[in-house]
């Protein structure tokens, strides 16, 4: 009934994919941006309230000032697009299970980005300066900055990463 | 270069993945349940602090009682399994980034379950009693419940879902 786990693309997908931090300059096909955040917007929230909405930046002048206020500066300049994501607060409900909704669809995001051959690095340091970034984008109060996600088609693919071994993870087992 | 989207079973599991909410009488097999957890440990963190725990829950005891405290009471007995996700706060740095990266893997947790032809629905409503949650499980406070999964072998896939069009949710493209 069930299918083996090895032979699972999206669990490879789970598995394979890492923080990409460096880039070629080639840019990011538009089609293939738009299908990654088809993806994120088919993360499930609670009530189904899709709070997340989406900021798309390619223009060098924009990512420079945006990677001014954060450690990872070359990072944001040399990502060939930088898609904001936030929490409209007027689509909030619980800001728990909003912050969590908004994981699951950068997660998908970053899945789906991975699945296409490009490489993506999220990037929660930001969030210190995020009324600068607010600023900066002339952005309603109503929008709370989550993260931005730098994306591009990747360098090299090589770095290794790490977990903690699973049964350290679970608590108890009833 | 890049994969054709239509041809990605990663984002078709992202389209296709949906809550199930009925279940068959089946055991979830032990080790889909572990490799779908291991999938959940490898969702991104900030400074990969890797914040989330895991509570299986198979007792038919234990079930009623935790359905007791939701609306959706059915769900959780008939399910095989429950998989309590929890931030330790222990590990926690910043709430807001922590519930995000518990978000992206309890994503990550369904979508293995989905490759693996497992169904599970995410429960957050079962938070509005999560200090009863925290005495029946008995479970130190350092503990913040996060969600309860219920995970099974679906009765039907049939549901529709939606989505607001992803064109309504990006706010600008610069």
């Amino acid at each position: 009934m069930s299918q083996a786990a090895t032979d699972s693309p999206v669990l490879k997908a789970i598995f394979d994919r890492r923080s990409v931090r460096h880039f070629i300059e080639a840019p990011v096909e538009k089609e293939l941006l738009m299908e990654a955040l088809k993806a994120a917007s088919w993360a499930p929230s609670g009530l189904n309230n899709q709070p997340w909405r989406f900021g798309v930046i390619r223009d060098p002048e924009l990512k420079a000032r945006l990677g001014g206020l954060t450690r990872y500066t070359n990072v944001l300049k040399s990502a060939s697009v930088l898609v904001a994501f936030f929490l409209d607060r007027d689509s909030s409900y619980d800001y728990v299970k909003d912050c969590q909704a908004i994981g699951a669809s950068i997660e998908n995001f970053l899945l789906a980005v991975h699945a296409q051959d490009l490489g993506a690095v999220w990037i929660g340091e930001i969030l210190k300066n995020k009324d600068e970034v607010q600023r900066i984008l002339e952005l309603p109060e109503r929008l709370d900055l989550m993260a931005i996600v730098a994306v591009g088609h990747p360098a090299h693919r090589s770095q290794s990463s790490h977990r903690r071994p699973v049964e350290e993870l679970i608590l108890f087992d009833r």
